[in-house]
């Protein structure tokens, strides 16, 4: 067997919260490349589905579900069981990651998410308003949280692949842009010169474009929301309202657009979900293709970190947005749940590593509206390639573990940097943890635009002058 | 094995134009219900992929291709070969069913197609208009030959499962719901009776409300088209603008609705193709779902024999279109094309029988807006059931093709009565002949409307008052 590298010693307790498709992926992960015994990792999920996986493993299942009353008993004695520092990694639904930061932090337990999850029910409560439900108005609770409780032990949020993975690829994309260019500039040590960078490089926009191949054995069944990693995540954040990073390159805001209230106004919110928002986008595989604009951490968190600001005068902002086109049996499930005018289906299947016959997560970042026009830069994760590196996932959730590995790493070696988002941490060394699980990651210069070949058949209302604005995005 | 049922004695050659998916279900059904020796057909194709399929029934194969230049020339020789009264099967694309009916009223053959097809790259021409590109304008040229030379041997236009028996089902459906509404009606005897029962049951409107659930055994591969019927033919019409026939129930245009400068006025046009235009419509099995708005010729045509005129002025027409869900690889096909900017897949692949592991083609029309809300009358084929029925076809072909023999019924049975559209031919002796291959022919009420379940997550625009209108059942 491989020698794995082992990245550093873990004294307490690891609980990994929630083993869905992500927590059984990354399980196999964390007893792999720490010094930990299996003996003081805990699961804890209330559907005990898996228990022999986790069990099987040599470690501790507990049944149960995390509530906004029981938390902070239910976890206290599972954290504090080991003695030394514990880590708490989050691959929950419905479990509000605030909480679980507030909490870790109150026991210098060291903590890893993927996202910034509300407590169950907030993403269709109808007496929130849109803005309300928005991932927009978590980050800015997120946000309000660290100014409240400023350091503390390290608590990484949305450290998946997307949330995740991708702000590394963004720096990484704009270090090779540049470099193309023949700027060569310094590797930027502040955010303020990250966003410099990225307004001299003349990056308009940011797409986190994604294709995902991967091709299930069994036709999708009607009434069954299919999917490559949790569909009830992927329902959730469907059905809020599409959000992007709005860019200062933009002319004019789009007619559903609508500002918040409040925060920082990094971010916009179309009054319309995601599941039906598609937009024009490209990866190297799929070439030319409509991805769904389903509203993501990132898409606000990037635009946010590469704002330029001259006093409070907001000067540059690149556009961001995810632009995914699922694999095919999530695109069908979509089309059925839009047909259901959004009820969700009775049931969900994600399909696992075994029920897929062929294809590859393409997730990757492209960099737009500059002088070589469009990179995209990330990862072609296949399938086969899955299988050989690490087991019990998929190509998709093997992007996410590997990511929530890296993060775990770093904050392992850097413990007591308070709430922190994965555009802060140092990119390079999280890549360099990372890369080995990624398959073939690649950067590739394309010449397309969302306007090439359109208006041929049908009169269409383009701004070819500026071929990226979102209003050629959008697909009408 | 079964006495099949003889509809009549032909005495010359049988002509079967293209040998795609429906000319190779259509043979076996001609062979079996009509008094002809295999010897007497001929099977032309400029593709000679099936030859075998012809040859081993014991007919002729000619490979070769109808032009615009050749087809006098080609055709005369095989459509006078047996002497007697021939018949041409029209089962192609890109070959014009205008010239074919002027060319066989020409000789006094009889005559019968699916489809108004153009010749080659008509539907895909930039130098035509939106307007000229319609199956609007395809008709009203059908109906200006008919004006030029009325009568002569039997042609029948569009007959096949739609356009085609679905224009039955709108009668016999019409007839069911005045009967459940205690009109009891006499059956009306011209279409200007019909048109006012269609008024005086208060029908808004009709879909054409289809749902093929259809599964193919083997996922699809990426850039492929995959159909259950001719990728050429649906491709085409899916890249010409949506058109509908236009009902006086509609409150206002769409914005991208225009009316066309010439003919009748019972259809308008969307500046859109209709691969890229979703409705929403119902069928039993799939409940509400979202079709596309493909253009048809029955949308016009339906809505124009409905329609009730005093003097010139247009009293009532109901509103009628397509809202088509065609397969779920056809659904993943479409995406793809979208995504491609409409340029059509490399490859075409049509599913046939074995490839295909279950489902049904649910074909019907929704008449909409009356005083028992909506009815669903039409066909539930399955594919177990087809392959009981008949050879070499799947569900979607032999809706289509035993459409095509009940017209070959009728017209043999009524050989001199000129070019026919499918609304004004005996829809009862239609219907009779093809019911043995239809499956479970079901008539359901629904309580559903386009604005069931709409406006809760999201703020929407509708018009509540009248939840029938278009611009409730466009998707946006
Ligand atoms: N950032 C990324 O790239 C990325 C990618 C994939 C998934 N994710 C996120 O990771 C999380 C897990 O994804 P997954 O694919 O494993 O999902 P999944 O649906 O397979 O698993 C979620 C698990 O959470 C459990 N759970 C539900 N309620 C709980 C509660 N109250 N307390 C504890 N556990 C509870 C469920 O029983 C389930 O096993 C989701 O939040 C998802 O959105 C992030
Ligand atoms: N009304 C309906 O319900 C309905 C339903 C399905 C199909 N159709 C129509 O029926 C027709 C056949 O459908 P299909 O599924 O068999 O299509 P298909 O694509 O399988 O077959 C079409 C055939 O036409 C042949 N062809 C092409 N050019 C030709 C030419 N110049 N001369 C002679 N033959 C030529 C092709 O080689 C091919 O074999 C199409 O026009 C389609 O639109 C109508």
């Amino acid at each position: 067997m491989t020698n794995w590298q082992r990245y550093g010693r873990i004294d307490g307790a690891v609980l990994i919260v929630g083993f869905g498709s992500i927590g059984r992926g990354a399980l196999p992960l964390i007893l792999r490349h720490f010094e930990v015994q299996p003996s003081q990792v805990v699961v804890l999920d209330p559907d005990d589905t898996h228990r022999s996986t986790a069990e099987g493993q040599g470690c501790r299942f507990v049944k149960a579900a995390i509530t906004r009353d029981n938390y902070r008993e239910l976890l206290t004695p599972l954290l504090k069981s080991e003695g030394g520092q514990s880590f708490m990694v989050n691959l929950s639904v419905d479990v509000s990651s605030m909480a679980m930061i507030e909490f870790c932090q109150d026991l210098g337990v060291l903590y890893v998410d993927t996202v910034a999850e509300p407590w169950a029910g907030t993403y269709t409560d109808p007496t929130l308003t849109l803005s309300q439900r928005s991932n927009y108005a978590l980050r800015e609770q997120m946000l309000e949280l660290r100014r409240r409780r400023p350091g503390g032990s390290t608590a990484i949020n949305c450290c998946g692949a997307n949330p995740g993975m991708v702000s590394w690829f963004v720096k990484q994309a704009l270090m090779e842009i540049a470099g193309d260019l023949g700027m060569n500039p310094a590797e930027p040590q502040s955010r303020a010169e990250w966003a410099a960078l990225m307004q001299a490089v003349g990056v308009q926009g940011i797409h986190v474009a994604e294709r995902d191949t991967q091709r299930a054995r069994e036709p999708k069944p009607m009434g069954v929301f299919v999917n490559t990693w949790s569909v009830e995540g992927f329902v959730s954040e469907g059905l809020q309202p599409a959000e992007l990073g709005w860019g200062t390159h933009e002319k004019a805001l789009p007619p559903e657009g609508r500002r918040h209230d409040f925060g920082n106004g990094a971010a916009i919110y179309l009054e319309r979900p995601g599941a039906g928002t598609r937009v024009r986008s490209w990866t190297p595989t799929a070439r030319a293709q409509h991805g769904w604009l389903i509203t993501h951490n990132e898409a606000i968190s990037i635009a946010d970190y590469f704002t330029v600001r001259d006093g409070e005068e907001v000067v540059y902002r690149p556009t961001c947005h995810y632009a995914y086109h699922p694999n095919d049996d999530a695109v069908l499930s979509l089309d059925e749940m839009a047909g259901r005018q959004w009820e969700p289906q009775s049931r969900f299947h994600i399909l696992d590593e075994s029920e897929i016959v062929d294809g590859a997560d393409e997730l990757g970042v492209l960099l737009y509206g500059h002088a070589r026009n469009a990179y995209w830069f990330g990862s072609q994760l296949t399938i086969e390639q899955t299988r050989k590196l690490a087991p019990d996932q998929n190509a998709t959730a093997l992007q996410v573990t590997s990511a929530v590995l890296a993060g775990m790493v770093w904050a392992l070696e850097n413990p007591n940097e308070g709430l922190k988002e994965v555009d802060e941490i140092d990119y390079r060394r999280c890549l360099d943890v990372q890369r080995q699980y990624l398959g073939p990651v690649v950067g590739v210069y394309t010449d397309w635009t969302p306007v090439e070949g359109r208006g041929q058949l049908f009169p269409e209302d383009l701004d070819r002058e500026s071929p990226w604005q979102f209003s050629n995005v959008i697909v009408r």
